[in-house]
């Protein structure tokens, strides 16, 4: 029982710097390891083969992208200059504090919460899973405290208007006598003949197995579970006493019940999901505290030229006004392609094209938060996790840190489909707290007294963000047309960031995507 | 938006010290609220009219429930005296750390982990779930740190050996190609004739929430789902390639299986689960913070003799191994039923016959830890949760706080049957460590390697408990029947610990049994 020398890991590593991402994957199958292999090669080593030797790299964006950018190059010897137009990092990481103040184009907002470690609220993302292992890596190597974030709770209430009157059920008890009822049902199919060979033996033990996936008595029917939850609960001298079970008619016609039941069943979204201890701008603050020589803040790129082989990179700092130039070997585009269009250049034709029609698919995401006494821990037992509402507010995010503090903040609408996120992008904050508060009563009875000072941003009107994230929904043909043409360099310019990735609309995406690019700037310089 | 001046809970609460839990009961019922009840009436109210005015009473054993007892007793004025015969409080809550000793019968373990607050093992309780309200209630009250506990993480392993070849596989592959299979052969038997009546509309409704439910084709098919993983993950510019489904027929061999996967659907296991930061022994603590003047330490209870309507308490000094005795107006028994018989009682037959049948029920219980660097986190994105194995070691706990710290405590084997539980509790610590590597090679291959420095507990074996807790399993008559004898008093003597709730096998069921004796005394000494 000695500590091993030498991880799976650090062996794949090992190889992967050698070898290459192709030499890392075959190394994996050869070990058998391929079984679950789910392998990030790491962190790119751009320092082979000499490095960058002072090849000069403009990155437009200090989000998680263009720092990833940052700190990669800079370390291999690149001569990296980041442009962020705002007097901030972090792109859409922004976490809200007692004290900020929130801007919108038309809007702004003082936070005016408690000031308190456990009170904040992260406007733009708040959590990744277990297998975002580029981002969880820098976590590691940056010392960025995590902790469990709770994205499925049972205790938890869904809430669709048509189903059940209206009344929101328990989580636990949809989901249950779901499992229970279908199970029924499949151990019904199998009385009939199948249409593949199974002998008896087999279908005996998957008889056997339904039966206990959905609780099934003794005759394969499903009368009710105590995963369900009870009616009366069992304590000291109590057995207790089981819900009467949901019957599967009910339940389907709250046609949004089937997706926040299974909501936590989604890869992106299963267990283990992190969250930074504190905020997720703990993120940003880690990168930034590695790059920040080489990003200039307040610096607005306005025009991109091709010059040679490399482009003239002009901006403007937005304090003094004044306007210089950078040449540089290649430009990396981080900033959402929702403003790539305010800056002024000669991207190629079929960029620009490719780039106005992703516009569209961006999100206009709108988040809604409430400090709040801990009611819902205290008067329903719920510590963490989502709620669900077929009203507007969409979700409702109880807090996963800090329980059984006085206070919390309660994030009371997160939205992000285009009807509703647009409407309430249309609103003043005041309108849209109003319109949260009306659709929590709905949830929770009582509501209105239970939360105060609201904030919320939408992200539409976010300066220099113009929206959340890329959602493709069904149009994947479309991801891959736009991909093909945004995925290459068009000559010098290279983009980045999640919408150039296969994980959209997270900041791994965003990651993976700088590293995309980085193993492109490193085999042009090595290979020319 | 103001703050709710009366919440629900505590109107209840109003309405319960008045009335008693009845009322509350009822008072919900007319506010509707009984739709999702689960309703805990809160800590027992026992200095109404008049409380205990100087009746006295003995409590033998400081548990929780002990500590409970004492605690809500003293406040009202009882005369209460605890007498706990170990040199500590908290009973089976026992948290180690390095520099510990753990001693059994037969063997003597020396904690040689590094001194580091994240490095801690709960060999008793571990978490608790979100429902458990009166534990949640008194962690409230005594400011006890919680966190949340990662009890459903689907990147951990299961493993069978009848099934796969003894491959472990995902949780989330195994659950995910569960579900699509099961939800495949419920629609199949919708194209059939039901039994029941459903319209053609309702039939639709259904038959695409089943589709949705199992991911299914177009042609109600599974043919697999993201939900299980990727062969090949999606990244920057790669896609990523779904896991083939697995087959019903191969995961149903594995005939645990089944109950692994659906392993956080029970009641008890569902989230939201949390544990105290740092160690579960901060519940001990701050119950005995609150007792301590209370409470005598190697005092071993070795008489009990009725005198009156009381109780004449004897009990012996460990370390002077002096005898005294206190004469009780009630004594409430809370040491486990496998230690009752070593105190010379005048119970009556009838409940010295119950304490002797419900003795086989108790499960003797083993955990085994290790040392470890947190390979789990780097190589397979565990983050916290549980592997399970068809092995001797049956569970495998990674730790669900400090995550990304440099090591940390792995809970190597959790067994809590009856056979597996004697054979490791009849080994050494150095036989069952080693059993637990050579079985942990099975989920982890290179194991023996990764982790070191083992601390196991078998609970049969410690002194002043002699097994773990009780399940009746499926013997809910035995269960009604010995508690039909032991939870009316039996004269003086009231029994309570979690053995006396229905809520067997964990804290809260300690300290709802405790208080239910605690409201019989009550009723007892308001009414003669």
């Amino acid at each position: 029982m000695y500590r091993d020398r030498l991880t799976r890991r650090a062996f794949v590593n090992l190889v992967g710097r050698a070898g290459g991402v192709g030499a890392a994957y075959g190394t994996l199958t050869a070990m058998g390891l391929l079984a679950v292999p789910e392998a990030y090669a790491g962190r790119p080593d751009l320092a082979r083969h000499g490095g960058g030797r002072g090849v000069k790299v403009a990155v437009i964006g200090a989000g998680v992208s263009g720092m990833v950018a940052a700190l990669e190059l800079s370390a291999a010897q690149y001569d990296v200059r980041v442009f962020e137009a705002q007097e901030r990092v972090g792109g859409r990481i922004r976490t809200y504090r007692g004290g900020d103040t929130v801007v919108e184009n038309g809007s702004v907002q003082r936070v005016d919460w408690d000031r308190d470690p456990g009170l904040y609220f992260n406007a733009g993302p708040a959590r990744f899973p277990h297998h975002h292992e580029a981002l969880l890596g820098y976590c590691r190597d940056f010392d960025v405290p995590l902790q469990v974030f709770v994205n499925d709770n049972r205790a938890a209430y869904l809430h669709d208007a048509a189903a059940f009157g209206g009344r929101p059920q328990r989580a636990r008890r949809v989901i249950t006598d779901t499992r229970g009822a279908v199970a029924e049902l499949a151990a019904r199919a199998l009385k009939q003949d199948l249409d593949r060979p199974m002998s008896e033996e087999d279908l005996a033990r998957v008889r056997d197995f339904i039966q206990g996936f959905g609780g099934l008595d003794g005759n394969y029917r499903y009368t009710g579970s105590p995963d369900a939850g009870y009616s009366e609960p069992p304590g000291g001298p109590e057995p207790g006493q089981v819900l009467e079970p949901l019957d599967l008619v009910e339940i389907s016609k709250g046609s949004s019940l089937r997706w926040r039941a299974l909501f936590s069943e989604q890869y992106p979204q299963q267990s283990t999901v992190v969250e930074p201890t504190g905020g997720m701008d703990a993120v940003a603050r880690a990168f930034y505290q590695r790059t920040r020589r080489f990003i200039t803040l307040n610096a607005q790129v306005t025009k991109l030229r091709r010059a040679g082989s490399g482009a003239q990179v002009t901006w403007r700092d937005r304090v003094t006004g004044r306007v210089q130039v950078w040449d540089a070997d290649h430009v990396i585009v981080t900033v959402p392609l929702t403003v790539v269009n305010a800056i002024d250049s000669d991207f190629s034709p079929p960029v620009k094209r490719a780039v106005e029609a992703a516009v569209p698919y961006y999100i206009p995401a709108v988040k809604i938060a409430f400090q709040a006494d801990r009611w819902w821990e205290k008067d329903h037992q719920i510590y963490g996790g989502i709620s669900w509402s077929s009203r507007d507010i969409t979700q409702m995010w109880y807090p996963s840190s800090n329980l059984h503090a006085r206070e919390g903040i309660l994030v009371g609408a997160y939205i992000w489909t285009h009807d509703i996120g647009n409407s309430f992008s249309a609103m003043t904050p005041a309108q849209r707290a109003a319109a949260a508060v009306a659709d929590g009563e709905h949830l929770h009875p009582g509501y209105r007294n239970l939360v105060r000072r609201p904030v919320s941003v939408a992200w539409p009107n976010v300066p220099f963000q113009g929206g959340a994230w890329i959602d493709w929904g069904d149009d994947l043909a479309t991801r891959r047309d736009i991909y093909s043409v945004l995925l290459p360099p068009d000559g010098p310019y290279w983009f980045a960031g999640e919408r150039m990735s296969h994980i959209n609309g997270w900041q791994e995406g965003s990651i993976r995507a700088a590293h995309n690019v980085l193993h492109g700037i490193q085999a042009r310089v090595t290979h020319g």
